[in-house]
């Protein structure tokens, strides 16, 4: 029996713009079968939350436009369960909005909180490690964070430094955003810095409190008796949200708490968060080339991601360290190297194609 | 009024398969619109020949499996015009067939015979070279091939060695098939050698006579009384077209007949026969990007080849050179400079992916 006190939330907003032509404004990442394992990367995430969370106690939190892309993938999910963001603000309000609404329906909930485009190897792990946040967090009043195992000194990522202990669970010591390489290096070296993968774990009467504590004006904007799991909800969201501020949960809650804690992980993550993270996750043959959707002959040519339409067959001569990616509409021929410039080339067809095509 | 005796049999037997994956075995070269001109290789081919040859007198030689290809782009083309070949055969047999079909309609005719899948700038000239020999063939027992003033020493073409004289036709001395590169500078300094692009015009009597001389079983096989222009003719072709040698009209006639003269022309001369050819015929922009069918955004990139469905989107950042073509089933990215590897990859694709992608 999964523990009936159990929720998430799967953060379900983003656009992941870097994985263009396949992410776009009409189709995010998180619903493409990014890694072409059968699954979207969102059903994978309600799928291994749902090892442990009731089905019915696992919201998912996206902009309203996706209602329709979260029901079609998530046959399991029901209208109730979905927290649409009628704009686009940052993670604070959401999650908020998702605490209140988890409180009004079980005052002893400890929720997880999860993004729903990131790829874990080992699930049981995984469940193991929510586990043990689930019952510190129903016993104690702490925010918690999963901590990941850094294996390279990686600017792209915050770091979180914990006070070595004992413990399993550690009491953080700070946050730092993105830093430079060299200081990546130190906190790499040091030991005791982690990777802030953003996945959170607290009870809903602990995360409550700390709005209260750190974003009052934002706690009196949601807060509203009666009206959570209600008919008035969505209308409620509807005028309100847009007056929420726009920060997030990091910066809003866990670096102004005293509470927070992280516990050490290390279950195979991967944020996918660029075309050469994804080549990272996948399989490649002896040159290093990795395919998606398409059967390729590669031919004196190492080094090459390629994804397109299923069944596609395609024939790549001379050419080592691309991302070749096509689809209906799109096609990118672009250096693995130049990952970084794919925002840029977002803007440039958004310019040139217009926003369809984006 | 076009010259009741004006005739043409326009050859689009090939397969194009150096411009795979564009052009298959379902669909060859001269049947796509190579250049994004509106109009096919064959269509402009046509209509080209038609401003002089009544359409009626226009006869298209292919492989009987082109059939529906043929009368759905050409409209004024009736079945009595298409010459079926039921085998893959040389040039010669089909010319032959094609000229005892026309001798049966009208002893007097003149025939040009031409490519199908070759691309003409000046289509006035053409015309007027036309209608110099067929004038020519008209009143001598001559047989006529237009020689290209070469431009480079190009050793993927023959070459066509003339007397030096006043006169506007010359007399043929030689025929050299793609010499070596140092020859080829050699024919291009001396000034009396032009390219043979299998463009010919003779009367249906001279060939005949010449097929008398030179390949006289095959004129025995194709010889036919009271066969051509009725029913019994295709049944005829298809029981006996496989009996013809197979040997090309350059070497089975050409080379061996006396009577040979060429018509030095400059109509500006392509014969599309690789994609580095249809590049140079395109137009480019500012960075000597080539484009059809898609719309592209090149990002420090230069000198590409790009073709794809109509209406494709595509984003090329940092590639130089490169031919890249796509089609519904099929993607291709090779470097220019390895054209000629197109027909290996052909046999590695109809290894890998079967015969229905070649």
């Amino acid at each position: 029996m999964k523990n009936k006190n159990f929720y998430a939330v799967i953060m379900a907003g983003g656009v992941g713009s870097r994985f263009w032509p396949v992410s776009t404004q009409e189709f995010p990442k998180q619903f493409h079968d990014m890694l072409g394992k059968g699954q979207s990367l969102i059903q994978r995430t309600f799928s291994r939350i749902n090892d442990l969370v009731p089905s019915e106690n696992i919201l998912i939190a996206t902009n309203e436009k996706y209602e329709d892309l979260v029901l079609d993938q998530i046959p399991k999910a029901s209208k109730n369960q979905l927290l649409l963001e009628p704009e686009m603000r940052n993670t604070a309000p959401c999650i908020l909005y998702a605490a209140l609404k988890i409180y009004d329906q079980n005052p002893d909930a400890v929720i997880l909180v999860a993004p729903s485009d990131h790829w874990i190897d080992d699930e049981a792990e995984f469940s193991r490690n929510i586990e043990t946040s689930f019952e510190a967090c129903s016993q104690q009043d702490i925010l918690m964070t999963l901590g990941i195992q850094p294996n390279s000194p990686n600017t792209g990522y915050g770091y979180i430094q914990f006070e070595t202990s004992e413990d399993e669970i550690k009491k953080v010591k700070n946050f730092t955003e993105k830093p430079n390489l060299e200081t990546a290096e130190k906190f790499l070296a040091s030991g005791d810095y982690l990777w802030n993968a953003g996945i959170f774990v607290w009870s809903a009467k602990s995360i409550v409190k700390a709005f209260e504590k750190s974003l009052p004006d934002m706690l009196n904007l949601f807060n509203a008796s009666e009206t959570y799991n209600t008919n008035k909800e969505a209308s409620f969201i509807k005028s309100n949200y847009e007056n929420a501020e726009n920060i997030s949960i990091d910066f809003g809650i866990m670096e102004r708490a005293s509470n927070v804690h992280v516990l050490p992980v290390d279950f195979g993550w991967n944020d996918l968060g660029t075309w050469g993270s994804l080549y990272n996750k996948l399989e490649k043959d002896a040159s290093k080339n990795a395919t998606v959707g398409s059967e390729t002959i590669f031919r004196d040519a190492q080094g090459n991601m390629v994804r397109t339409q299923s069944g596609k067959r395609v024939v790549i001569q001379g050419l080592n360290d691309y991302i070749v990616v096509e689809k209906e509409d799109v096609l990118l021929i672009c250096p693995k190297k130049d990952e970084q410039d794919i925002k840029q080339i977002v803007a440039d067809v958004k310019d040139t194609f217009g926003s369809d095509f984006v």
